[in-house]
């Protein structure tokens, strides 16, 4: 058994999702939540907040690996900044713990969850419920991280299977 | 005496440099370096080696209060992504070992160091140099980190001589 942290970073709001995965690929809910981001203070004290809560899951849950969508590009430069700051924030909150990270572009998490790389984000926040037993309709930051999360499950079960290294982005080599 | 670390953030090179300000405004070079954090891995590699980079030299010198210079926007959204990314983890970096940190924009960064708002690139790193009494020529990342320490150092002697709290960005309140 192994328990993946999924990551969905951003300015506002920060979805975390957890999963545990057997040797068999099959995936159980743990976890998930939105932090919110906003609230006192300025951009700074967002990645304070993100820093802290995202240290309180890993502290609370112990996840062993992590999986983070990778990001290629953003509408501006402005929004870019700061998807970008949250992302090296929650990365740096992941990679301080010592866990190594995977990384997925989101037309391989919806291939992953949905099965067709271009499925909309409706269809994902569906599917992951469904996958993971989960009656309740999930928020959509929280959804796109457990799809992370479950996505990295998968890409490991296979390559557990074909008995090749799963992949990492960085970390533990 | 107050220990000043100035933080240029960048995806190829974070600029580190340290100075002491004494009540009177007076500022002592400490320290600076450019962390270069291109080599073996993929961007969120350099993130881990910005944020080993960074913590040694927090650990090493042992700075009391973080500048930053605060970024507006950049040439186009990759930039910015990646940019954001180094600025969030090397805000995570400090942010983790609770110090206090201050933001200044460039072109206040300009006016104390050279006098002049609208000064370029070399003419602060040449006043830079000056200033703290190197003889040797600055690297240019390296320079812009002492710049905006120096800032700092300068805003905090004015806060204090009129009796009022230095601003800061974020940290302790």
């Amino acid at each position: 058994m192994t328990r993946i942290l999924g990551i969905d970073p951003g300015s506002q709001r920060t979805g975390v999702g957890i999963v545990d995965v057997d040797a068999s690929g099959r995936t159980t809910h743990v976890f998930h939540a939105p932090l919110r981001l906003l609230g006192e203070g300025d951009f700074a004290a967002r990645l304070r907040r993100l820093l802290i809560g995202l240290g309180e899951v890993i502290e609370q849950w112990q996840p062993q690996e992590v999986a983070i969508e990778r990001v290629f590009m953003s509408r501006n430069a402005d929004s870019a900044l700061k998807l970008g700051q949250a992302r090296g924030a929650a990365l740096a909150g992941v990679v301080l713990r010592d866990l190594p990270v995977s990384e997925y572009a989101a037309s391989e998490i919806k291939l992953a969850v949905v099965g067709r790389g271009g499925a909309d984000k409706a269809q994902v926040q569906h599917m992951v419920g469904a996958m993971l037993g989960l009656s309740i309709k999930l928020q959509a930051d929280a959804a796109d991280a457990l799809a992370v999360a479950i996505t990295h499950a998968h890409v490991r079960a296979t390559a557990n299977r074909l008995g090749v290294d799963v992949r990492q982005a960085w970390g533990r080599k």
